[in-house]
């Protein structure tokens, strides 16, 4: 008995029906990238390890997926290390390269590797899977797909403008109803600074961007337990409090952070940021939340996050500007921001709000069923006709029953069947059966064709 | 000084230029493939090992990516192993699993993994890149890109036909003058048969297959070093010799193979095939050559091979008919057919011919610059009207020299540049400059959209 084939946990296949919706998103999406001036670029699937290792921390690292090198790959391994067998060390010395882990570290990699061939500001976008040894759940793959848009070489704020601009405008062609929620690194550290801890911001940022989930009480117990002072915790509450619209939000925060150095640039930058904004109708709510961080530290301005309006899911996009990426790469000062849009939950999203296309459904429009021997040159030259005119379309090849080339059809979901028996192909007029209404009637190519067109 | 950093050897970057064109090349050929019918499929970067080991020789056994096991993976290695330093051995105990070298395998695994989902003849194509720890060299990277279309679960050469026409119709779009030659793995069996040597057919077919490279003379040389007879090889002369046109080879070969049962077959193939195409007018010549082999010895009906006609260059499609495919994975009867198509050996024939389209070149048609602040707001008010019109446009972020963000528009190959000062706010008359003729002239915001649609 031959073995039953499966594939590596954590990663999926896509068939037809789901490759036709994938592709419904990320061509929309590249749609607004292009739109905006942006322009692809792809990087390897395999970065050598020096590249990867150290970009995302020690979790990290023990998430990448390494490639045993080529060859005899022992032979260089150490024996005690071997006889200790001690994987991590050992790992260094019989791999070289890894999967991915994300299209941020290999865009930095590419940006300084290749600066002397690019204009700044360079403005690229980069569709491509990604690859985590992570625990495997529900909505989270071991193989999934980042949609990533960025600038760098630009201190501009217009560029933030630009992006809020593109989140707007993809999340209004896929129909979904989103939140555009904004922040600030800065307003993070001015924070901070008001209420006598800077020091302490990555801290006071990890408990304060949970306040969602776990709601404020358990919010203030974390800020304690990570050592901040109660004086410190109780001047954090009105700021954990605030809510409200941009405008009174932004009001109360001058007041909270104003004097601080960092406060009254992240409060002027999103000010500026909001002004842009205003000369434009968006379709989508754009939200100050100054408890937004996403964790990442290398954040230095804006912080973005989208959230479905109708569907409970985590973010669907978010990002923010980093002023330092391609430092590690030793080319330092080269200014950035971008997001990366999440396109396996945008999937889920659509998917639950029954927002696929219906013409996202088949590519073939036409089958012309296989009458038998007799009819095929006949059959054949229609096939032509209609392809010559643009218009998908399938001869069935093989000569069995119509009730299984009409299943055929059925399954595939194509719209329109034609039939040419004897009779049709003495008088010209083929009998085409629309698959959704079940209405048969007969028509020369020239109409069919116009039919089928819609 | 930080790392300098660099790629694996034998992978790509792909820049904004290259994209551009590569993607103009996939998009032809998937066009095609939609047009007759075919669904996309795309299957994971990981394989499990099992999968991919002993599918493609021994040799490709060690061209096979494999991925480190995650976690203490020398834990269940076995220590004596370890201690004999055998990484063949230990290979197989800390990897599980490795990156797909073909579409083929996993296509099939995937038809026979998800038969009870799929409608027969199933078909589909498959456009994703493949890696193989081949040494890198001129024209042979080891992370490549392969566009494969086939149909299983159909015996009919309608199936055969469509394949024909699709390689015609994806090199007539491109531009490309090919050859298509076609051969029968019936007749190569034939071709056996007849010189008295049936058994000895993949060393006379391996031998053959060289013949454009190295001449019949060393042909010859291989025959007898195969242990084939001489007698056998001087009746295996006149189908080596054998030119000209598709009848005539047809004619000689019925006299040569027509007595022998495979022989028989194949040439009813050949012209059923042959038939079918004389309805249609193809760009390209199909050419039967009744030496093509292809190496792989999975075929067992027609075999394809493209070559372009002006461009010393290896083939640049092929593929045949393989009736067990599946036969692997537990599921023996599903006979299929399909080809190959080489994006990178495309990619290079179309550079040397300089046949990509001009407007691959860039995608943004228009560069708003930036005179500073007071201008702002109303260049953010034409690039909305721009973009709302569906023109691909940016405003330059920074502040900069003029020369500076001109030689932006220059690098990225914008052809329209919009100039906005004091003036043109005024009397809303725009400086509109064509960047290929240098022309530049004042337009209202409409009449410069008429003239950047063309």
């Amino acid at each position: 008995m031959a073995q039953k084939p499966s594939i590596p946990k954590g990663t999926r296949d896509f068939g037809p029906a789901e490759m036709i919706k994938r592709n419904y998103i990320f061509s929309t999406i590249q749609k607004v990238f292009i739109k905006y001036g942006y322009q692809p670029i792809e990087t390897p699937a395999m970065e050598n390890l020096s590249t990867l290792m150290g970009k995302y921390g020690e979790e990290g690292d023990k998430l990448l997926f390494k490639i045993l090198n080529s060859g005899d790959f022992l032979s260089k391994a150490d024996d005690a290390l071997l006889e200790e067998k001690n994987s991590l060390k050992i790992s260094t010395q019989i791999s070289e390269k890894g999967l991915r882990y994300d299209l941020t570290v290999p865009f930095a990699r590419f940006v300084v590797q290749h600066r002397n061939e690019l204009s700044f500001p360079f403005k690229r976008y980069q569709m491509q899977p990604v690859w985590r040894a992570d625990r495997p759940q529900k909505g989270r793959y071991r193989e999934f797909f980042q949609c990533d848009v960025d600038v760098v070489g630009s201190d501009s704020l217009l560029n933030e403008l630009d992006l809020i601009r593109m989140m707007d405008e993809v999340f209004r062609l896929l129909k979904i109803n989103v939140v555009i929620k904004m922040n600030n690194r800065k307003i993070l550290s001015g924070i901070a600074q008001a209420i006598g801890a800077p020091e302490k911001m990555m801290d006071i940022t990890m408990a304060m961007d949970k306040l969602d989930k776990v709601g404020a009480e358990k919010v203030y117990a974390e800020l304690h337990d990570r050592g901040i002072s109660d004086d410190a915790i109780e001047k954090l509450k009105p700021v954990l409090k605030l809510q409200g619209g941009n405008c009174m939000r932004l009001e109360v925060l001058e007041d909270l952070i104003g004097d601080t150095p960092d406060g009254a640039t992240g409060l002027k930058e999103v000010r500026e940021i909001l002004d842009y904004l205003s000369a434009f109708t968006l379709e989508s709510e754009v939200e100050v939340d100054q408890t937004l961080a996403r964790g990442l530290n290398y954040y230095t301005g804006a912080i973005f996050e989208v959230k479905a309006a109708d569907v409970k899911i985590g973010s669907i996009c978010g990002g923010g500007r980093y002023d330092n990426l391609t430092g590690i790469f030793g080319l330092p000062g080269v200014s950035g921001v971008g997001v990366s849009f999440g396109a396996d939950r945008i999937y889920d999203v659509l998917t639950e709000l029954n927002l696929f296309p219906s013409e996202a459904a088949s590519a073939t429009r036409v089958l012309i069923l296989n009458f038998g021997d007799k009819e095929t040159s006949y059959a054949l030259s229609v096939l032509q006709q209609l392809q010559q005119e643009g218009i998908s379309s399938e001869f069935y090849p093989d000569t069995v029953k119509i009730k299984k080339q009409m299943k055929y059809a059925d399954q595939k979901n194509i719209p329109f069947v034609i039939m040419i028996g004897e009779e049709e192909m003495e008088s010209g007029a083929l009998t085409l059966k629309n698959m959704t209404t079940g209405v048969q009637d007969k028509y020369v190519v020239e109409e069919i064709i116009k039919h089928v067109k819609k």
